[in-house]
């Protein structure tokens, strides 16, 4: 073998040594819905596949946690309900890690690569948390580690981000990710409802989870807003660098205050470079929460469980990528299109790209990022209550762009549009307005993006 | 050197044995606005292309027809204007040809390819017609062929295509991929004049090259069409197997026709699985034509100079790709794109994927396309006279959807749109209504389509 490539493991050895018959072993690590359209694909698209490939598949196990569940369609003998013993046999060429979490996923991936396979995962939660981890020990034994449905379901938006933009200077990324909290907040939208019964509404329906949080909490977008922009941004960003702030709080008050003002409210993931400091260095900036876009924004129109990703760079100029976010079958394509490339990649003896971090930006704090802000008060209706107020914002140099009263007497509000503002500059206002006499309540504060 | 990866050439040889300091050698083959953009490109982000790459690229020669012109920027010692030269030299890693047409293209080409060079290219001209050519030198000599910037500018289509979806099974691809074309379209729409006036203000605005031929007559999204089909369906796809209609005979009344029905006229590139035959086969149906398209179809409101290409797949369903189709600055960076992947390929002793014609799929025949029309008849006033081109229709079984009537007298006109019908059938119906003494003129005939 080459010194240019190290493989190791006994499964890349006879990779090599095998004829075109030789099958390539897969296993399968979970067999939930994704898991379930992945396997029934593998039979279904066979001939498909091992053309594509240039060599037949072969489902070697499939691990699961309950093995006695009805699986229609899934030969029962090749269940395991222990996935190290699989991973661990040494004869396995490509695994597929479709369980989620933390562990144990990182154990058996780890496991697999050590033992030479090749890992297609969909774990965004993973990535997010230990992508270095896992993309050190690819390097290592010299596997693929490829993931292009952890973002975005179906949307090609990885390897875009990793190879198609690789010679130009992406600059931001900014998506609609989590499919759950976009069907809630389109639905509001439509209907006017709040966010408890559009919750419950989407839970029924089967678009929200039954424990939610993941979702409505912006974990999700989080992790997935940490892998776009280490891609991105040649630069190590874990979920715990992105800045989150869920959806529960948007009311539907929210919702028709952003259509006064032409937007719509959508749960973003923002991944952007900071503008270049003094020596042109920059930082990236990567958060995730609902703002107020223009409704004339290509993310505006995304609606129901879809999702889309916007992309600025230098050369390039502006893209979008757009389709299902989520569901057993647009997961299970982006699963099969990495299963077929690093099948290929296996067979040419070569592997695809690793982790690129060389450019090691900082992580700038939420307080430096500057946006539009609206804020709604609830005020005392009295003489002199908009100076106040305003002395108030010019106090932290927040300059207002828009003011607008809704109400009178008792029930008198004040829509506030600010110009571009510091987060800091604002959360330390809003902190000032709580305090004077004549604000009974800061109902909401929302950026405005997109602009 | 291991078995299983053929590599042939002296600067094979040399990459392998090469230290992480030694740099891999460009040749740059046309200098155009696009050559003159990588170029730029390749010595700005020098620093972060050797980062990404893992080692330094070096500019070893650009070629040009004329070495006397102004190039700012551009060190004069680089030049040549002896192409065959420079990528014969042997000492040649990576080849940028953007000289476009088929020859000296396709000779320089397989030259370099035969020295043991990859290849990127946009030159969608040379794909369409004798992309197999290039795809077995490849192969032949173990190194690679990348065309991202060949459709679609900026946009991320081929990679996915290639890559991303290779494990689905794509059954259409309907594309907007000449911005020249969508410019006037657009203009037309917006300021209802003309195709001539309109065709001089897109030329003298930079948006239609003086001899507008490939552009306007749809040469150019032909061989888009062809090399996205090719992709999609896994057969060898030329630009002959593309029918074209060019949008010359677009007119503004088509255009008020196509607004009055909800519909925004389009050039678009159409890419489709016909409906499986009796044994479960399937022929590829490829055309570019101008059509009406709802308004509502994500297609619609792509604008301007913009590029769109809209995927559907059995798994991951509806997808889109948007952003700049065209331009110096987007071309060179799906060209740059290519450049690092390949030299990573390279640097690890492999290769991307070759051509994928696996399916041999048949092409269709123009004939047997089904879609709805809209019609244009100028006819004379009399009673009988719908009975008449009704029973002309009907004869064909050619199903009427909604016909209008707009004027009287001698200018009255009939707007007819059919149901689905095949291409064929409504052809015989054109002519038999041409013989009809009712109708003074078929004004004009267009498809119906994204429905």
């Amino acid at each position: 073998m080459s010194t240019a490539q190290p493989v190791a493991g006994v499964a890349a050895e006879r990779t090599h040594l095998a004829s075109a018959e030789t099958p390539l072993r897969v296993a399968v690590l979970g067999c939930g819905t994704v898991g379930t359209e992945v396997v029934r694909l593998l039979t279904d698209s066979a001939d498909d596949l091992r053309a594509r490939i240039g060599r037949p598949l072969q489902v070697a196990g499939i691990a699961v946690r309950r093995p006695g569940r009805n699986r229609p369609g899934i030969d029962p003998d090749l269940l395991t309900t222990d996935p190290q013993a699989l991973v661990g046999s040494g004869d396995i060429d490509l695994v597929i890690e479709v369980i989620g979490g933390i562990e144990p996923a990182r154990s058996l991936i780890l496991t697999a690569m050590e033992n030479g396979a090749s890992v297609v995962t969909a774990n965004k939660a993973l990535l997010a948390q230990d992508g270095a981890t896992l993309f050190a020990a690819a390097e290592q034994a010299g596997v693929d580690l490829y993931f292009e449905a952890a973002v975005a379901g179906a949307i090609p938006i990885i390897r875009p981000l990793r190879e198609s933009l690789v010679g130009d200077e992406i600059t931001a990324v900014i998506g609609i990710v989590n499919g759950t909290t976009n069907f809630i907040l389109d639905k509001m939208d439509t209907t006017g409802a709040g966010f408890a019964e559009t919750l419950t509404e989407a839970q029924d329906l089967g678009y929200a989870e039954p424990d939610p949080t993941a979702d409505i909490e912006g974990f999700d977008a989080a992790a997935k807003a940490a892998i776009l922009s280490s891609l991105a941004f040649h630069t190590r960003v874990t979920s715990a660098d992105v800045y989150r702030e869920g959806i529960t709080e948007v009311s539907s008050t929210d919702i028709a205050s952003a259509k006064a003002m032409g937007c719509v409210v959508k749960a973003v993931a923002i991944c952007q470079l900071t503008a270049p400091g003094p020596n042109g260095e920059q930082a990236v900036s990567v958060r995730t929460h609902p703002a107020m876009i223009p409704r004339n924004h290509p993310l505006a129109s995304v609606g129901g469980a879809y999702n889309a990703v916007f992309v600025e760079s230098k050369s390039a100029g502006r893209l979008m990528f757009y389709g299902p976010g989520a569901g057993g079958a647009p997961t299970a394509s982006a699963v099969l299109g990495d299963l077929v490339t690093v099948a290929r990649n296996r067979l040419r003896g070569a592997s695809g790209p690793g982790e690129s971090s060389y450019a090691a930006r900082p992580i700038s704090s939420i307080d430096t990022v500057v946006t539009r802000y609206h804020l709604s008060l609830e005020v005392t209706e009295a003489p002199g209550v908009l100076a106040t107020i305003a002395h108030c914002f010019a106090e932290h140099s927040v300059s207002i762009q828009t003011v607008r009263q809704q109400g009178r007497d008792a029930n008198a509000q004040l829509v506030i549009v600010t110009h571009p503002a510091p987060d800091a500059a604002l959360s330390a206002t809003v902190e000032s307005l709580r305090e004077l006499d004549v604000v009974c309540e800061v109902t909401s504060v929302m950026r405005v993006e997109g602009e």
